[in-house]
């Protein structure tokens, strides 16, 4: 017998994702899977490439037979979980991938959230200094953002080292459109996405304030753009010098032993496909020889090391079970 | 200690799917990766989605090196096979990914390839009825063509269960690119293959010979086309009905037990991209409303169940291992 | 002052693609574009393509604004055509993009379609012998559908010159998404188009019957596929020989002199990217090998030759224009 | 009889582009196109998209040929147009496409290419205040890098205006893959881009000191940034403001009566698929809320306005023709 794992909100793509890490898992077992909207479907038909779930019919989100679960993973939209977390025991362990429990500061959330802020829960980025431990000793993780992933990656261990200023972080970061989500739009439909790059939410994105948050950037400007793949998140992460850096080393020590986190031989850079399908986050870095900023690249699929991925190695931690079971920082490519 | 995996021609995409395979199966451990033009570079510049083997060092294709394995993979280009297999032992198991061991009759061969014909050894689609039994007693197994194990798939039940002509047959199937492979060539620029069908060796496929061996086939038309995305075969199969026929029993019927091979829900059509990344198959079959004509329709990774995936299937087999050990019918989407 | 030209249903892709040609085209001016459910809306906003035209406002579908038109191009969805038509003057002509008045067999039409069957204008493809000067001299059109278009361009010559069977024809032809229109639906976003190929309707798409009443074949096994790219039709058409056959020679007897359809050079086969945004046909054939069926390749753009291009070069010749005013033969690549 | 145009380089991306804009072009007739490596090859081979002009042959690329021409464009590896230039009469008008004349200072091209300054000729780039009549009044026109185009049109409003700071301006920019050119690199394989974000040149981009010449900027970082897409650029330009700022106003004032460059609307954000095969640039722009950066984004064609459309644009300036002659602001989308 596994432990028995929940999703609630499996139709999504971050669900999908879920469901594929967690049927290859070692020590996991699917407990129940369940969305709203297609209670009652078939995963065959919502997720057909998952062949071996095909016949697993997803349930209604009822706490409930969430409740079974030793660990729930909520792919809910966001402002969705605080109430089901409400209704669940308390040492019922929760892995949350929406943006509820994410922000320290109830007044960042007002500023780029709608509703209240539902408070705080551990965050889960195991790579950040001290924050493995506290995620071990969680009951209730948030997952971190997809772009925050792979810009607090990049940027974290310029600050911390202080090669870096914290003022005016300027971020460039496009996503693949499974970050979009799987709601019907005219907008992200294939024949308006392919062939095409596009901002969106300029200067206003809700991960601006996690961000900030997870570096300590004090000022920052964000750009979003919605790339023409289905996956894959490349930032692009400048920073004001603080004085001569080898930025690359910086990483390097930031980033020794991690299993997830690959910082590339000097002259290669991060490619987004290479971690397709992983949990890895590769990085590169430099200083820009015009301006002096120091400049470092990450890329990660956003889906696994910026969702699912990221879930189930909190998951692990939490569990007490290796931080690697059931992941792999290979991509699948080309 | 593991099984002792080698993989001659891992600079390939062939070879790199092989070598992520084998770096996540649990019984193998891949003793020696070689890759003549690249020998001494790192893996991780070679194959940059590879992040576990990034140090990895590509040996020359030396057969001494090669017979220090327990099991040598082939991935090299069509012709090179027979050379270097004639060097190793005979108890050295080998699966060879190219197409100089698949085809029974020397004039088949001669009519689609140059050089002289090889031999031939095991033919390695376990599906295929009796075919499993000869895999796992053999040392020397020529895994299926991409677009043959498609096509097979989809066509052998009909043929078998007499439900179809072997006269006839049409198949027009579609390959994602990595199916040209890693050469630079200009037509398969992402400039030139974004946003393009083309149909390539029309009415002259080198496959045909191995698909009608494999099937019973009598007379085949089949055109490839280049498809614009990098993996990835759908195989259009039409022949011509003997009688009624209930097309979907019949495949239900052929491959009950398969872990590999899924016949969809009346309904529902193969997506490659549902097994991107996979070594499932998806197979759906109906009867043309105007022509009467069986349509069956199958969709495959062509690096997975259409190279590296089916390899690795047949040498388990071979090596007494369950035959799903390292392969997953999952595939990574969206 | 140009002729006054009319889009019903300009909202939508084809009705966007003639937009574009209207704007450019010597001898137009549009007059009036219309979309029901976005009427009001600024076209830079419905189609932000279409920078010169970015501040004309959707109108509604009213026929007493359309009846000022000189001519109007329906764009409508299938079955709403004739509604419409039945509004307007007999002097207005028309050319309708929908299916509603392509066939001639009103058993066809009930086999494939919906509702009643509307009546049958004069077929537009101009290309078909005898059917320029048709066209020349209707008010009513019925432009060919996409498939259909590439398909018949391909077959047509073989079933006149009497080197193919009518029948068993067996079609497989792949399309862009902007075939699938701009509804959103979740099959059709680009997280899930992208990287895939699969298959729909398979045995019983609506274009079987215009297919065969265009070329005269007697059965037809067509399987259309979806592919990812944003347009563009390959169709594979093979045809049983009567004997022996220059299949290239017959076609470029049947084009010789036609401005829109190439067939190209011994060697080369089809691109759709080649006919990108074009109204061109290219087309190439040969012989199997193997089974000796005749096989010719097509590649249209499904919004050019196969939606308003063609609908374009039939206003053309209803309006006594040069045939090739406002339109082009030469595609945008890469 | 046309204006007599020759290309020199007709057998690239940028080459093809220039030729499908000059048979378009109502005032020009295509006198010779040359190509060193393909000389003698039929236009039909080379760019397949090209239907009218399929049987033209490329010529090698001799002076005394072109020389017959009244303009002749450039289009030639980095580095060769000077020597080509230099056996032309002065009389002969030329525009280059490649970066050999753009830069006055022989000190900023010495620090980002090879070989010796060739000497400054006028900047193609006519949105530029003052700019269209020194083109008009020029023999000898550089046309602006393409990177530089999208850049330079988002950045010299705000800087000319004053309510940027030239220092510290950061633009991360993406470019398809047609501006790596046609020659056929494994990195460049449509299986390596496809599904693949990846910056290069990070911090040390040829276009850097051109922006800075073009726009007045004072340091500059420019991270560009390879996307799976065949065409467009989308820059995204971030500045320090100088005080409060209406940046989309500016932008409206400088671009006021400008036919290729559009201001979008508030609440819209470019897309470069609306720009594929125009002339046109579109733009929005905006304050970052939490760093109060200026933000605006570009986006372009980046063989239309990024090379070939901003070369005959030039062209037509320099030859007294309308400046839009042969040319679209109208993108073929989807």
């Amino acid at each position: 017998m596994g432990i028995r794992i929940a999703v609630a909100g499996a139709s999504g793509y971050a669900g999908g994702e879920l469901l594929r890490l967690i049927d290859g898992h070692p020590h996991f077992e699917l407990a129940v899977a369940t969305g709203q909207s297609q209670a009652g479907a078939r995963l065959g038909a919502v997720h057909p490439h998952l062949t071996t779930l095909a016949d697993h019919v997803l349930a209604p989100t009822d706490p409930a037979a969430l409740a079974e679960a030793d660990l729930v993973f909520l792919a809910l939209p966001h402002g969705e979980s605080a109430a089901v977390a409400a209704q669940l025991p308390a040492q019922t362990k929760l892995v949350d991938l929406g943006a509820d429990h994410r922000l320290v500061d109830a007044d960042a959330w007002s500023g780029y959230y709608p509703g209240a802020h539902a408070g705080t829960w551990t965050y889960g980025l195991p790579e950040l200094p001290g924050q493995r431990a506290k995620i071990a000793e969680s009951t209730r993780t948030a997952a971190t953002g997809c772009y925050a992933v792979a810009t607090t990656l990049a940027l974290a261990p310029l600050l911390a080292a202080g090669i870096a200023s914290p003022d005016d972080v300027v971020v460039v970061a496009a996503s693949g459109t499974s970050g979009a989500g799987k709601s019907p739009k005219a907008n992200l439909l294939g024949s308006e996405v392919m062939g095409d790059l596009s901002p969106y939410k300029v200067g206003a994105h809700q991960h601006t304030p996690e961000i900030k948050q997870a570096t300590g950037a004090r000022t920052l400007s964000f750009t979003p753009v919605l790339a023409p793949m289905p996956r894959g998140i490349l930032s692009t992460v400048t920073a004001v010098a603080t004085g001569a850096a080898d930025v690359r080393q910086v990483l390097l020590d930031a980033y020794a032993g991690e299993h997830f986190v690959r910082v590339l031989p000097e002259g290669l850079w991060p490619h987004t496909a290479a971690t397709f399908g992983s949990n890895a986050c590769h990085l590169q870095g430099t200083v820009d020889r015009d301006s002096g900023r120091l400049i470092v690249t990450s890329a990660i699929d956003n889906l696994g090391k910026g969702a699912a991925g990221q879930a189930v190695q909190c998951a692990n931690l939490m569990l007490g079970l290796p931080e690697t079971a059931g992941l792999t920082a290979n991509g699948v490519a080309p």
